[in-house]
């Protein structure tokens, strides 16, 4: 048994190299490419299976990138809470990135992955994330009463329905990444960390 | 405050009317509605939400329907499982029906989602359904032994992703389904109950 | 190792036939049987202990077939929602037809096994089995305001008394077939799924 | 809202005089008191269901006074054990008196109440109390796996349903007693604790 | 393997002898010992690490025998109803003699140990405890609501303070006890039973 | 209710000036001031208790500075590792600041505060941090298997003591700062994230 850090693979499971990729996932991950600098690994470790690649990234960006009353670093936010509950370092990390660039704050993403109760957020913010924490920890026991505690912020039916829906969508995300053991771009750790990044 | 058993709505949220969805939706249902006789509620559900609709089936169709070393009874004893211990009644219920008529069993789907310890299922089948469940309820636990135990009844890598895909993808159907309070259609109550059913 | 369905028997320990048991307890189970047209599993499961079996049914019927406020149906629906917490399939199964005899509801029995917050109960049911789920799963919490709940929708202290009864003693019963692996019997499954069954 | 200790009732529910019950349940509880000098609550906290009550003990008496491999000690360990962890007041303090006379000794009650891992058991009662306690909190899971753990301490199918029927009936018997906050007698608290006691 | 019950150590890790220890944890221990009759076992198990026994005792002292609204047998029922949820043998058995004593109460540390909410304590220290088991418990979810809880109850900010700083201490020792298996002295399962005792 | 996110004081308690305190805790502050460069929360918001402040970083500094076989980088991991699964804010952010500057390591410490079994580390600290965290959160359960599979990595008696009183240390430290809503400093958040940072 060696007792050195494991040089440890980005997945459990096969990574195709970019030319084996069907053409049109090749192209979304170069674009991917183009506009970070880097690939995020999750574009590398879901490519050998196309149908549930493209299935993936299309749920995620009807979830992410829809128009509605939550901007988008408060998605980011229900992204990071639920997945630092599930342990997931992947989306921790990565998502952690986006977060404090969203939000232009550098210690956000490690308040709320941590524990979300002792971030800097608004009330409605808090409650919208007491529901994302319920969907993803204890979906069956939602009820009339967390509806009125939303509705109580002003949160409409839409509002609710992107954030239970953030919150399922990485329950599943979060899952996949625990079975691939996948990791993280060493990238993400550092981005948007100072207060002036871009 | 009335003391009669509430009618319940299929959703929480908006149902649209098959005429108010995009085509490619109205077809889907339709053909649907065509091959089994009723239109099963979760395509009502998230036909307000055309992107997550068509990203939703695709993913399913992408797990479920896939060729491989799976059958179609044990992928939907994989949904049964952990839907059972996620409390989602609409997947227990409809997919209970999909599995009794896959296997031909009218019993197996009631046993696998009470307790799958309990069930008559083979050795190779209860470890897929060990590993789903961990995937399930403690993903951030997953580790080699889990993977040694599976290739020990002969699953290979394809199996083992699918395995924990299918449990990944209903931890998010079963907390959409919870967060809507989605009913099942009561034809699927009885679906596949007659040992020589169709 | 096979990898055949096993054949399970209905119990892991030992089952006396019909001529070796006390006469009493072969007399009772004739009883059932001439009414049921089956012997449910748990008479023949209990009976190589004469004195458990003597207990186990007088208690049984005692707080099952006692008069007062709660209908027989609703007491079954103690029964099948503590039973599905404790995922107990010969409870789940054998009560669940009973269930649906006594509400002549066929769906019902699912939809309280599964998830009992999205079941077609009335508001006073739900709190019955909100106070019986307390009892059978953290009874070390009941307190005060549980007997307020409970007042609030009529029940006397005799009905909170039969609700906490019928929870504690199918907490024993659900932990006596599940280490037993006891079986239902098929007949269960389908009692009382058509709608106008008997 | 006073501020001064309450003195408590014996059970939140109706606890019938002496004179009121019948015969033979008065005739049961004048002979527990002519042995033990005191009445021990829970003869007089079920006495107002007369059939509950005679189950009840006519159940405890075939588990706790059956011959067999276990020693009377032994069945009050897993009482202890079992109740401990699930804080039933009345069982821990009743029932750890009367392991303190079985054992003549003055401290296993304490040890096994509170942490029976830490307790001066043998090995052979260790796994007696494993298998006692995942009955009594998890008995979803007991599979083939315990029973072997248990044979190959010299345990009989027999003996198996003894500790798991023990562990069974009081998952029952502690509901009740936390659902009628049913406090123990006084006199219990001190039975046992000298080394020479009787 | 021995069947016989062992004759546990009071410690799995190494315990000095008294000439063996540093003059001044010597001395602290002869005087306890000159004061209570026999020497602790905590006393003994933590000396073979001078530093840390200080810094223990010294943190003990300034939570335990500080001025201030909370009597000394408050302090100890936090002790216990902690020490009791987190299955602390060593604490358990030692402050629940502390506790009897400093009450001149014989049952009061039975009742707090198994379940807090049955003891005969008052609406102010059922607040207090409420609170304490959160901070051992979840204290990462202590919000202020717990704060307006206690403050309802007359309790000050220095309560709250020594309320929550002796759960936290006790945290700390229960997981030293039990990573030590640390046994009670004989002694302390006896003291304080007797009403009268001093 | 203001909307805008709270300006959250670094405590729940008082916090007192500089010139308020004790001299010997006033110099301790201003040694590390003068050697970080700014005063981490912690020093602060104990000051108001001068014996228990005394006490804490006596028990700290014993813990952590202490010689042995652990690194002192390895001790920071057992912090990281149980301050993530206990929520806790402060202990996550201040301490993974300094294991990265400890391993030179800019994504260590984001790895081990969210799931430490995908953390580069060797199997060695594996163990190590699998027994800390049992100790954490299940110190009940320890018992000589962990043990043996501790010694199986060349743990000696010290170190295991060292993990475990590591580990219960902050289980105490945890539960202050969640009871205090301490906030660690903003420098911590970006401390030894770059690969090079002294």
């Amino acid at each position: 048994m060696t007792e050195s850090p494991s040089a440890l693979p980005i997945s459990r499971f096969a990574v195709p190299s970019l030319e084996d990729m069907p053409a049109d996932i090749r192209e979304r991950i170069l674009a991917v490419q183009e506009k970070s600098g880097f690939i995020p690994t999750i574009f590398l470790a879901l490519a050998h299976r196309p149908d549930e690649f493209r299935a993936f990234f299309a749920y995620h960006d009807a979830l992410m990138e829809r128009g509605g009353n939550l901007t988008k670093g408060e998605r980011e936010m229900i992204v990071v809470a639920t997945s630092g509950a599930n342990q997931c370092l992947y989306c921790v990390v990565a998502h952690g990135a986006i977060l404090r660039i969203r939000e232009k704050n550098p210690t956000i993403a490690d308040q709320i992955a941590t524990n979300y109760r002792k971030a800097d957020i608004t009330p409605r913010q808090r409650a919208m994330l007491d529901y994302a924490m319920k969907v993803s920890k204890r979906a069956e026991e939602v009820d009339d009463a967390d509806f009125a505690a939303l509705r109580a912020h002003g949160f409409d039916d839409d509002d609710i329905w992107d954030i239970g829906g953030i919150a399922a969508f990485f329950a599943m995300s979060n899952r996949l990444a625990n079975m691939m053991s996948l990791r993280p771009n060493p990238e993400f750790h550092m981005l948007g960390r100072q207060p002036k990044a871009k």
